[in-house]
């Protein structure tokens, strides 16, 4: 399944090594890999494991959560993330995705400056040990409590300004496909972008968190996006990210087959790149 | 309470009776109604009691709900449309609130497409009857099941092609907050907002529809965007509606004294014109 890669998430009780078995098994060549699954074994341990089933690591999940109230606890979000550049470096990923992270007050706007300064400091860090920063805008829906970067323009603005090729923008469907300047914001991406994820927005979808859906279960024109972004000159890794509570329930090889499914049926045809 | 309207659905369970006694009572002398309640009385028997009461109706919701997949549809949404008009004028509602609709498919172009016609199509018969039409965003995360017109930047752009007297933007704290173009775009709907209603998002918010927050209850920065809307030369009525279960289920009497007092708080400070 040409570019596929799964990120764990998708099948969130499964330990790191049942998701590399998983993916033995069902042909699946890459990962994305998240922190807390790749800290349970530990870091060497979990080289050790990705390497020996020669999976390709396309991303480590996450790093970012900059605004905070006080310089004290900006300092500690500084070191956690040049802890998570490290880790991937030694996981061999290209890419930390980042998380903007909410912002403590009301001041959105000071929030916001507080991403930018925490992404320009991490830059130097990031750029020596060849791994790029993915800013990934979340929905909206996100922004009171997860990020305070919300747009896919909101990304491109940052990346004009901090001008630095070690960041780009990771595009996840399900949080971009309702902004009407949803295709040309893809085409300003294009040279930077670090990732695409792909899954869909179901409808009804009263509690968006825990309902992210498969790709096909839901309303988000999947054909045209990936058709966006691959006119876009992306020819990367493509992750399959969803947050869902009853996806997660089901047994994790079910869940891959569908993945694979999916895949080929809403994303595979719209690529010219082989990746 | 200056300026302050009382959007019926805050006290979803009480009648338009209820509604209007609660008023009284508590010395507020604007309501806006919905299509909903008025219709349990009858009409004639809602503009009497309205008018009996002295009471100000300044929006009657909801109209549009443009998109569909069949003309058939579309031309029962359009006479549909027009009774909503008939009802505000009789009702001497100077605004209906329209709310855009959702996409019957995965073409969002097109739906929005069908909003911009639908509307082009209501104004003359709004303009005859001097009602004028209040096209809200709504917040991204009913992008898929509410509205597909997500923001202020979008609705100024829709006003802009409109280019009619008869049509404004209604503004809404808990579905614009969030953008990173706000000011810049209640700055450019100076002369053309039709509304503006207030409430607050809460944090968390896992299940945005029904957990609108009481004014101060979450993060929106209330008094600067308010200070917008006034700087944009607003001067009507502030409607406080929120959708809240919790709210719902506590007495009227006792939510209507919350909402005075948080208006006063939040809102009024901000306020340079007296309406």
């Amino acid at each position: 399944v040409s570019r596929l890669s799964l990120n764990q998430i998708t099948t969130q009780h499964w330990s790191l090594r049942e998701a590399v078995e998983g993916c033995a098994e069902a042909g699946i060549g890459r990962i994305a890999v998240t922190r807390e699954k790749v800290g349970e074994p530990g870091l060497s341990e979990a080289v050790r494991m990705l390497g020996d089933a020669g999976l390709e690591v396309t991303s480590l999940h996450v790093g970012g959560r900059f605004p905070a109230a006080t310089a004290a606890e900006r300092r500690e979000r500084r070191d956690d993330n040049r802890r998570a550049v490290d880790e991937a470096a030694e996981l061999g990923a290209p890419v930390l995705s980042l998380l903007a992270g909410p912002s403590p007050d009301r001041d959105l706007d000071a929030a916001r400056g507080m991403v930018e300064d925490g992404i320009a400091e991490l830059i130097p860090y990031a750029a020596e040990r060849a791994v790029t920063l993915g800013i990934e805008p979340l929905h909206p829906t996100f922004a009171g409590d997860r990020s305070v970067v919300v747009t896919l323009g909101e990304a491109n603005d940052l990346l004009d300004r901090l001008d630095s090729p070690a960041v780009g923008v990771t595009i996840d469907a399900y949080h971009v496909w309702w902004d009407p300047a949803l295709l040309p914001q893809v085409e300003r991406a294009a040279g930077r972008i670090a990732g695409y994820h792909v899954d869909d927005w179901p409808v009804p979808n009263d509690c968006p968190f825990l309902s992210r859906a498969m790709m096909g279960d839901g309303i988000i024109d999947l054909p045209r996006l990936t058709a966006a972004v691959d006119r876009a000159g992306y020819a990367g890794p493509i992750e399959v990210e969803i947050f869902n509570d009853e996806i997660w329930r089901q047994p994790g090889r079910r869940v891959l087959g569908l993945v694979k499914e999916r895949y080929r049926e809403w994303i595979e045809p719209a690529l010219t790149a082989a990746g």
